[in-house]
């Protein structure tokens, strides 16, 4: 019964997508294996110079002949006074003290936005290797770059945590749009006040119709999704395909650290918190020492990316340490559905699973 | 594909449960055109006095012939300090001025939890008055109560918000769940740490299956579903049916006060919040002045019912105005979907559009 839009434009057997998961969890294999199997790999590229964006795209090319697409982060001005990040490191300094780093102070916005500086020769990256698919998070590119995009015959997915959000992605002219629900593990994709987007959380089951019913380009579910179950719902609800994230980042080819692996597949439904002290940005992950130490701080840390620069040392050393108390354990609301397969196990099973439901996959 | 358990146990023709919204919204022609229309109508009789409730139930007898249902509040010790009552008082006097209401100095909690005293008595009606069906919130009742309702063939529906709450209701005998995400509107249903229950609240796409996988009694999804997409997404995550409030709160026959369908009626997804200034319970309802203006309070008011009673004169004047800025407008985050309906159009519109997808109803 469905007339599936987005399979088609994707040019991809199955409406899976394997989230753009940034910080090294998207290796080529696990995007190669993804494609492999029928699905759409995504590189998770929002944090990447462009030189390593061209060389993990030309693995993957050596590693599949299907389409694969990549994410970037959508750059915006920074409000991240001197005093907030005065602030930030005064909270942040006893954990490095615990880790054995050094305190920080510098005080220069400016040293850290790296991110933000990049997007332009990371949108050329893209068109020069002809990337078939690019999505984005955290915003809507400029009407330059979206016809630039589509000059290249370039595929482009937007990213909504509202209805309102998924009527601006089809309306600046995305192909498709992702709606994320408030099950969602990482960080929230949207762009609307920043200072709400951890309580006002719309569950998927609300969000998908409500954003269906406004728009006419195809809605890719997120948020919660792990297998044929969810697949099958998301499909009922009106979407034509689905992301997940959490479901990938278990899988043997990902590259997320084992630890994070390790935690994400022993804890229950109720075990993940929304944070921005990882990153200046709302986040859904696994309550550890790190988000309990720093949620008075919450109110008044600096913006995305500042803050993310600021702990960047602490979740590195921490993760050489094999220690998940300071780590970004970013995880989804049904990490009891996580497992430890393959992609193609995750992918078949999925498909298998969602059409016992009588619904056209 | 389903072997509906639950149609079979209540007796009725589609698993379509209307929840027992509290405070008046539960007509009994609300319930009655539930249960003539092949769902399940239930009184929400939390609040009710037994003699209040034992009328209700002889006028629905006079309504219907089919089953329906009704339900109570589990009681359970009230953490109530006289500084709590003193603060919240001090927070809501202000609120009573501008009601011209006189202030509230009141400060024995004996003569706030009247809701707590009459369980044993409701029990008793329920027993009396032969309701096939009686459903829970906050808590199980004891073995003792739950021993003497199936001792009288009443079928019990407990409320779980999390798997491990789902797992406690199979235990303690319930014949079904109801599975609460986090997209309700109203009280959250459970009964575990409620310090926390605002934000780790569990969306429901992500909540009933893996709540499903440790039960064996059949779950009841409820959360955000308003139509047969909803419904039919509820069977394919392992539900055997759904329980709805808002989709029944803004229908004909729905006793809520008109300001409050209009509410429902015209806003978005976005414009619910959790919030405890109610009635020290947390709640989802649409952000109003009320809300905002108790916000900073939320942290110290007195635990329910306390906080309910002290508010009560507030929203009974307020309603009394038709001003909604200081009224409980319980909704859940599927506004958007919200229709004025009758009961049988919604039930019957819902069934032909989840057929639609080839599922079993």
């Amino acid at each position: 019964m469905l007339n599936n839009e987005m399979t088609g434009c994707l040019k991809i057997e199955y409406p899976i997508i394997q989230a753009p998961m940034a910080g090294g969890i998207t290796t080529s294999a696990l995007v190669a294996e993804t494609s492999n199997a029928g699905g759409l790999g995504m590189i998770g590229a929002g944090y990447m110079a462009p030189a390593q964006m061209r060389e993990q795209i030309k693995e993957i090319k050596r590693l599949t002949t299907k389409p694969f697409g990549i994410n970037l982060f959508i750059p915006k001005p920074v409000q991240a006074s001197k005093n907030s990040i005065k602030a930030a490191n005064q909270a942040l300094n006893p954990i490095r003290q615990k880790l054995q780093l050094p305190p920080q102070d510098n005080l220069d916005v400016a040293d850290y936005i790296e991110v933000f500086k990049t997007f332009m020769e990371q949108i050329k990256v893209v068109m020069e290797e002809k990337v078939p698919i690019c999505s984005f998070a955290f915003g809507i590119p400029s009407k330059e770059v979206i016809a630039e995009l589509k000059q290249h015959n370039i595929i482009l997915i937007g990213t909504a945590t509202t209805v309102n959000e998924a009527v601006e992605n089809e309306k600046a002219g995305m192909d498709m749009v992702v709606i994320q629900g408030s099950e969602a593990g990482g960080h929230r994709g949207g762009f609307h006040k920043q200072e709400q987007e951890n309580v006002d959380s719309i569950g998927l089951m609300s969000l998908l119709p409500q954003a269906v019913d406004h728009i006419s380009i195809p809605a890719v579910a997120a948020g919660g999704i792990m297998d044929g179950r969810g697949f099958a719902a998301s499909l009922c609800l009106g979407a034509q395909g689905v992301q997940m994230g959490t479901a990938f980042l278990t899988c043997t080819e990902s590259g997320a650290h084992k630890v994070h692996k390790e935690a994400i597949l022993n804890i229950a439904e109720d075990q993940t918190v929304f944070t921005r002290a990882f990153s200046g940005k709302w986040a859904r992950g696994i309550k550890n020492p790190f988000i309990l130490e720093m949620q008075e701080h919450e109110g008044y840390l600096p913006d995305f990316p500042v803050q993310n620069t600021l702990t960047q040392e602490i979740r590195k050393t921490a993760a050489a340490e094999n220690n998940p108390d300071f780590m970004s354990l970013w995880s989804g609301q049904s990490a009891r559905l996580a497992k430890n397969q393959t992609v193609k196990s995750l992918i078949e099973n999925m498909v298998t699973e969602a059409k016992q439901f009588n619904i056209n996959i």
